[in-house]
């Protein structure tokens, strides 16, 4: 499914809910019907926004600086510029336009901003519609191609892992390695990192988001990588926890544990079962060990265009899992005094299970 | 000024504005005022939110993943943990420290998050009270030790360039010389890229926030470099614009009235001037030779925790400079079919003029 399409979908949905107007905020969303891949600086510094009328072509509003790419990236939609910020082009282009109600987007929108976009609306005589997760809804299943591409991230992140296994030496800080890791990616054709690398060696893996320290790596000991990379837009998401060394029967036991988790879990997807009910699976067999209060986050979350994104396999999430989402299946155990193991692969939903897209095996099954 | 004194300066303006406790969210503000380093991933994904109430210690909320990190850095502070999300712990806390009002930062919360926060102030009885840049203004003006720290990171950030500069060949990409320069940035201490590393060739170099790329470098065509590092939080910035190989006449032309403008707009930072005219002394130049509409960003940025924060340099901005600001100073010129070149420092408002914090004079005199 093309920029096209998705464009086509969101455009009904504005038709039914009467909305004249849409500005799309969020970067992915953005890209998703534009095919625009300029950068934001954070939420507070846009590289546009695409205002999405319910009939016809969108306009993608940006500044000055990325003119030139917006131009050439855009697919089926207008550049218009703004040099006095959004608020003031917005002003031109609505009553231009005749249109009589903007949605935004609630879920990516400051506060702040939503208040200029309430006296924009009240001066216009518009009116203003908060929307959420609209086009984020779209998302959730992957078309054919987008499954292809991040086939391809995770294809690609697990190359890196296996070209910098073998490097990885006791008495390296873990700074140096999630360096090497990141490099790598870059030199073998990713765009960057889907987030910050982290490698984490003995009591640090017990800290589920470790930042890398100057702790050097331990023989023996738990070590945590945590990594995942963007290729062509897409994202992927992969940790291996294992001993450089001798593991010992403490950690043996608490790692065939997780394992055991994440492939009942794994083997539990298929459509039609909620997303609570796999992280349960995974959750029940980690609590009867006697280890569930050690389990304090999620099993796992959707990858797409955003490394996190829906549909969260959470005990909260009463959802249903359908064809074609793509979820991380990451069970771990986090003792603090002593470390921790997050095992962790991308999972995509079939017609009638689920398949593994993670192909490296190392150190699942010890 | 340490993080207690901020703190003390943040509790003063809540007494004198009747405000019982703020949500401290933006995380350069919440480091400022608690020391707690933790990553965000996106607006959407906090590493933690600093209560802090009109009088006594802040509280620290965050999740399981980032407890011990929490630990370890607040100082001043108690950890609070959520799991269920923040408004339930928000729903917890409130009422028991005797809350009648509560603050949150506006310009730096989700439209959607705000619409929960008012829901939850009617269930609390609370008044609720957007705040916008009230922890920012504090930072508009560095202390001693951010000065130091500023300096550090700059001077690293030149070192790097030092070191990359004499590798660079023609026929290389864009792209190449990025990641080296990421890489060294990293291998020699900072803690991360301050923003995404530009390296534009040729025409390339007319996108002011140019995306490096596979094209190669061609010699006796512009090259431009923007790199910046993150050094013990504080960021630098600084762009040099150069040709590998021989540079010709309409080059030199460019370049020189850049590196002018750049110069006069140095000469003219005193404490005392207001942004806007700052701006206009380099852009006076430029348009005088012709070259207005090809100059079309403001000339400088505040640089401190975040690359880009306040004050702006531009012509909408007419409040004046202060002693202990730092901002950048960044002319260019963009020719569409040729190429651009722009120029960046970064200079401290001293007592009585102006201190460029750069001591690398690469390719500035041409």
């Amino acid at each position: 499914m093309g920029h096209s399409q998705r464009l086509q979908k969101i455009q009904a949905i504005l038709k039914r809910r009467k909305i004249d107007a849409f500005l799309v905020s969020e970067p992915r969303n953005r890209f998703l019907l534009s095919g625009y891949l300029g950068q934001d600086h954070g939420i507070e510094e846009s590289a546009g926004h695409l205002l999405i009328p319910k009939k016809g072509s969108p306009q993608l509003l940006t500044d000055f600086r990325f003119k030139i790419q917006a131009q050439q990236e855009c697919r089926g939609c207008e550049v218009q510029l703004y040099s006095k910020g959004l608020i003031p082009l917005l002003k031109q282009l609505l009553p231009r336009s005749g249109a009589a109600s903007l949605a935004f987007e609630s879920h990516y929108t400051l506060h702040s901003t939503a208040i200029a976009y309430e006296k924009l609306a009240s001066e216009l005589n518009l009116s203003l519609v908060p929307l959420t997760g609209v086009v984020e809804k779209q998302r959730l299943t992957k078309s054919d191609e987008e499954i292809d591409s991040l086939k391809a991230s995770v294809r690609l992140n697990e190359k890196v892992f296996q070209a910098v296994l073998p490097t990885i030496q006791p008495g390296e800080t873990e700074l140096a390695i999630a360096l090497r890791i990141e490099t790598t990616m870059r030199e073998m054709g990713a765009q960057q990192p889907s987030f910050d690398t982290i490698v984490a060696t003995g009591k640090n893996s017990a800290l589920p988001h470790a930042v890398p320290s100057d702790t050097v790596i331990e023989a023996n000991r738990p070590l945590m990588i945590d990594m995942g990379l963007v290729l062509d837009g897409y994202c992927s998401d992969m940790t291996r926890t294992f001993v450089p060394g001798e593991a010992d029967d403490d950690y043996l036991k608490i790692h065939r544990l997780v394992r055991k988790a994440q492939l009942a879990a794994m083997e539990a997807i298929r459509p039609g079962i909620s997303a609570a009910s796999v992280d349960k699976v995974a959750r029940r067999i980690i609590s009867d060990a006697g280890y569930g209060e050690y389990f304090g986050h999620a099993l796992g979350h959707g990858v797409g265009l955003a490394v996190h994104e829906g549909p969260s396999l959470s005990s909260r999430n009463r959802k249903y899992l359908r064809e074609g989402m793509v979820v991380t299946v990451e069970p771990g155990i986090y003792l603090p005094d002593w470390g921790g193991v997050r095992l962790e692969n991308m999972v995509l939903v079939t017609r009638d299970g689920s398949l593994n897209l993670n192909h490296d095996t190392s150190f699942l099954d010890l």
